[in-house]
């Protein structure tokens, strides 16, 4: 049997390999059977499953673990699901490709951070060099793998510094447009302008979301993001305009009142950094949806969108 | 006398030396005695001024005509406006510096032009560079003075060049960030996004604008834009997806509906096309409003951003 | 068995008899057994249905062809639906009455284009008749059948010409109480205004819509009947401000930039279109709801009108 | 000297004639001279004027009354205003023609009150004919001169009998439209919808509104419609559903909660007397507004409609 | 088998006991058999049942009447279900404690009552206090179980007095603070402002609501309070501001055009009663979601608060 | 000549007396004549001033310091302003009523700390009393005079102690009436909601707010306040739920996304604590508008109430 990835998976296929458990409970049914409720995944999607007839004394499979499965594709009210025939954890020799297993970022995350360090050496204001490698180091291991979503954009491992160094591109670009404006601060808070996020969601290794923390719900990452950048200012001993400009970027970057930033961008670096945001928020939720999509045909509605999404053949030839 | 440019004109300023007539108008005082209302302007401004006891056989100053002037910057109701002493048009012995009296952009139209055509050389849709070079053929000659607005952005002889060429770099750094978008498709709806603005606007060769045209008032750019899109097609043959991928770039680029995109972009080109103009378009308003507040200081609120804005010292000792 | 009509049918009715297939497709139950759900429908209304066993081998029933079919009423999560116990396609000695199996206009369609062709006849303005009716004939034989819209009103048969037909009639009164309006431009307003939904529905030759065409999604009819308009002009040689004034009255009808129209209506005449075009919009999807709602309750929520609605007895003696 | 109407004056016209005091106010200069600031209308528009070096032992000119002025159109701050020269109060010989002197509904309120009373008499519902009856008498002869509003439609004398009969046409028309509508309760309602505004607005007989009453500010015409309506359901005896189905019309003509109706319309001749309403009271807006314009030329912003409109040419030679 | 109240059950509970059944249907399920679906509930909450299998002949268990069941509870997708084993209605010698069946005030209606009447004896202005009693005696014996909503806040048996008494605590409390308002215009705003809901809500009197009446629907309570305040005050024989001042604190309570007042509070005992309402809604709201959550915990999305709520730990020692 | 308080002043009176300046600024006329354009106040309003043909040698009056004027008071566009003939600074041997000068809180400093200071000291939570204490100490002495805002709600001197008293006296009435929620919490969130404003205003010491800071234009006192609650966590050593419990109450204070609370209330304490700030900041408006408007009439249309407020008689007989 070929090995399908969940992206490619429809009704009536069957399915035998590695998936990734991203989260499993179980339930009971209209006859009062158990049964396990579970999601599964690879890189390239995730699939609703069920294993009916469950023996209660059984351990449950386990969230953020891959599990050998075989089962069939059916569809119920509209959605793909899989009955799992057979499945079993790990065993010490299966050596499953753990990077087909989750959506991950498309550089290693080595890459990533040894941008964003070099990026931050060459900064000439000493004090923006200072704040931003202190709240790195305060970030520490996790930001290593950490996703930028639980499931708008970046929502993969790794997604915090793919977003962040993705935007670190953009930002060097329209320093070429906009050469008056200050690099080291456009730069420093592109890289920081997000790190609150490490407060704010609940993420397993893998990038896994499982819900915000009470940090994210009762305050969110953008004033999370101060308070850390609060206490990075207090152990580098930096004071004055340089600390307050970065306040005010973290706490501006949603842009509008109505999306969570209770202050406008009010410098030119501030406005660029929430453009910027915006603009690399959208393109990969963008990316997501078109590559769904067959050529030549519309999406469905994509919520975090509003809208549907075209996927243009684009050749002269086309009709 | 020292020469001020008008950004440096100050209460109790004494002035003589070239402006530009931006507008021109005979009134009558409370007194009943005639006089002048006018506004005079140079590169980096724009300041009103009276003619009192204007002789009403004489003919009024020309608007968008270069002005000999002396007078006197008083204040009245918390606005400058220059008392004007003696005045006459030019005389052929007369000699200005032009680029010192308007506003421009900062390279010059031929220099724009050529990134432009050079862009449209390099596609390898044959399509996309037949509807962009039959679309820039149909612009003619007033491409090169033509700006950007009336008032909120690169509103400055040949802004529309300005406009669209800062655009078109941030458009290939976007490629390098996202290279599955297509290129060609993503560069065309940069060049051909407000070409509708020629039939938007009245503008005069200085680049400053008297009015919206009937056109624009009742069907925008946008829409305009669509119906010169379909006689380029017509002219050139193109056919099918591409001239409706267009279509939809040009209608959606303003973003949301309350914007006055009735369809919000839905492909990945439209989609950064749009905040591309948004970001290039801010990015100018900005650094309007920034260049005229002093370091340390906050503006009044800027009308076209609705909010105040802050000038950084940045520097790291700055408080 | 008498045989119901489908606005008539409750649970446990049994029913018998030629129903239109408006949708059809193969799905799989919980079980791994196949089964058809399909919608059916006749001139009164439409209710879902299930097939169950199906075997893979037969043919699916088509949509937009009449069936036969034999079944149970039932309701399942507060819904009603048909148990198909038999059914086939048609024979061709059956002569089911086509009329009663899809909603359509009140009138014939040669009746409706008749009043309007007399209508355009009588234009005094020869720019406006010649403009009329070339976009009449670009239109075609499709106008006779086209439907007004997927769901929200006029959804039936020829809908499109009742709808603008009702709103002529409204027209002409209006012009009785705004005399010093023009007639012409009012009415050929009207005419024209939907016309571009040719383009932006894919529907059946019983008013049945399946979705929106890719011109209906990226540009939606009131651009796409721009872009009509202006072949018309081209092809009848028409220039000048009669086919600004038709152009902005397409773009305006909706009234509103966030109801889609980029432009309000800037004069009377596309003052009145838009208010016609709503009044006729929202009449015929309160008649809808109000015909199916007993007299003295209350209606469910109606989606497209956001509000319950009550059907009155409208006696004197009603308590 | 040729006397104008105040719709024509220009800079520098001179005038004299009768024209109607609206409103008066003693006030001093910069300087500490008396003068008084007044309002002067006609049936075409209305003018700011001054009386400069006033004595103060003089009466004021009253509001509301016509007097014979002489004097000097100038410009101040881009407005119109008359420096008034010479003045007095009507003289017993004077005989003004009235009708001149103020804006007014286009027929004769007795016209207007017999179509409406006709009407009524029609009626086959005896609960309906008595309920509006009993309202038409309540309101008794002020409703022969009152306006339909302060400034946005229908700001004439007898302008809600116009607005009233307008809609009634209107309402006969969509009566041949949607036949299935209940005609007395439409009609009713709308003779019925507006007679609130007795309460809501201080009008003099010439239909010059100087402010709101008490009631107009805290309950507004459509709540204290209600009021009325309950006082003539008791006066009548009129019970049951009648009553409430006009409480709710009352209520509900404004459409919008956000337009002020907690309740939207719930059954089609509430519907179909908001769009009449909104139609009617739209088109007199964008009619004073038309006129105003001249041919091939915007207004200005038109605050009321929040747009600027275009008066076109209408022939078929325009360019 | 330890009697568990209902927002103690989890999935596997099992329970026996008097449950109030609140609406009760006949259903058939997807393979034709009958069911009952049902809700059972008690003081602490809400359960949804079924029993399966159902005899027709079978009477239906009666709304607003108490049963005696037998179940055992499962999940259904996500929510807990009881699947009934045996039920009966009440025999004579059932003597469940209806106490503890319906949620309910936390006082007596004779209590509240008697606090109510205590407080109008209280008024020095004869006129509201007649206002108020006569409004108190015509909502009558239904005042003492009345509900003040279906769902939002207060929706218990009595909770309309239990609404109102707590807002006459606070508004008590600030006239301490605004000593300057008019007391008994405030106490008497704060009883009458929901005595409409008595014609707006269908409830039972345990103060369970069904629906909403038809004047609720077409009218709402703010409107047709202001009715019953006119009967009260044509029976009293009060006149002049005092009515006004009531009929305005009534329709302005809810604060907003949006929220459903067509006037904002507009005297500063209107201004005051709107804040109360609001508080004493949300502590309300507030407190039966917190209530439910357990602590150090947060709630689902609350739809009524449109957020969800966090049960904190409220000790110095908690994390 | 009697001594008018401020708001008494009516065109063409005199007046002779203390009064404190305002903001004072030279400017030149239309003639080229330096004049002195200042705003001059006492406790009771707010009224403009011009002294004219200013002798540019003398010393501006200073801003924030109390003047003896006499003058005339005139109307100039419909606004009252004072046109000075006399005015010196203070000598030493002048004693104005500095009380009368400014407006302030009713209660004095010392009284209104007192009843914090004790209600702190009432705290059964160690935490919250060292965390309270800990801010009033970094408040300082400025927390004795500084108002609550530059105008909307108790503008005045120790305004912020004025809202803050008052608060905690509804928060200790909501607790006997919500008696379950956490007393110290609220009470803490009272005293500690605010303090950020001393980071956000630039006040003087007679509560006269000349602009915002640096911070409070770039993050607001709701951000800051957390920043300063950070730094007293820190100097107490308090950690844990106490500190993000408050932390949200200072976040959620305002209620909505769109009023500057990036999120909204999510525990009882948090919304009690909105309510009564809204409530306390409304009557605070309230109170200034209707103090100044006359029994029985209507005052302007009021900015920040966006209403216009009546002044009601409150007695039995008024008509």
């Amino acid at each position: 049997m070929e090995t399908y990835r969940v992206c490619q998976l429809m009704k009536d296929s069957r399915f035998e390999g590695f998936l990734m458990v991203r989260g499993a409970e179980k339930k009971t049914d209209k006859n009062g059977r158990d049964y396990v409720d579970l999601n599964l995944g690879d890189r390239t999607g995730e699939i609703n499953a069920k294993i009916w007839n469950w023996d209660s004394l059984q351990g449950l499979p386990e969230s953020g673990k891959p599990v050998l499965v075989r089962g069939q594709v059916q569809e119920y009210n509209g959605r793909l699901q899989m009955k799992i025939e057979r499945w079993r954890p790990l065993n010490p020799e299966d050596s499953p490709d753990l990077a087909e297993l989750v959506p991950a970022a498309p550089r290693t995350p080595e890459d990533m951070l040894a941008e964003i360090r070099e990026t931050v050496k060459s900064f000439s204001s000493e004090n923006l060099r200072k704040l931003t490698e202190e709240m790195l180091n305060m970030a520490g291991e996790r930001l290593s793998w950490f996703p930028a979503a639980q499931r708008m954009h970046h929502a993969e491992r790794s997604g915090l510094l793919h977003h962040t160094t993705d935007m670190l591109r953009l930002a060097k670009a329209a320093m070429e447009v906009y050469p008056w404006m200050n690099r080291d601060l456009l730069l420093a808070g592109v890289i920081l302008h997000d790190l609150g996020k490490l407060e704010e969601l609940k993420s397993d290794e893998s990038g896994n979301v499982s819900d915000y923390t009470r940090d994210g719900q009762l305050l969110g990452h953008l004033v999370r993001g101060i308070t850390l950048l609060n206490r990075a200012a207090e152990r580098t001993g930096v004071t004055g305009e340089t600390v307050i400009l970065l306040e005010h970027m973290l706490l501006s970057h949603h842009g509008e009142t109505e999306d969570g930033s209770p202050r406008p961008p009010m410098f030119p670096e501030a406005e660029a950094l929430h453009w910027i945001d915006m603009m690399d928020a959208r393109m990969n939720t963008m990316k997501t949806a078109w590559e769904k999509t067959p050529e030549g045909a519309f999406s469905e509605r994509i919520s975090s969108l509003d809208r549907r999404i075209y996927h243009p053949w684009y050749t002269d030839g086309a009709e």
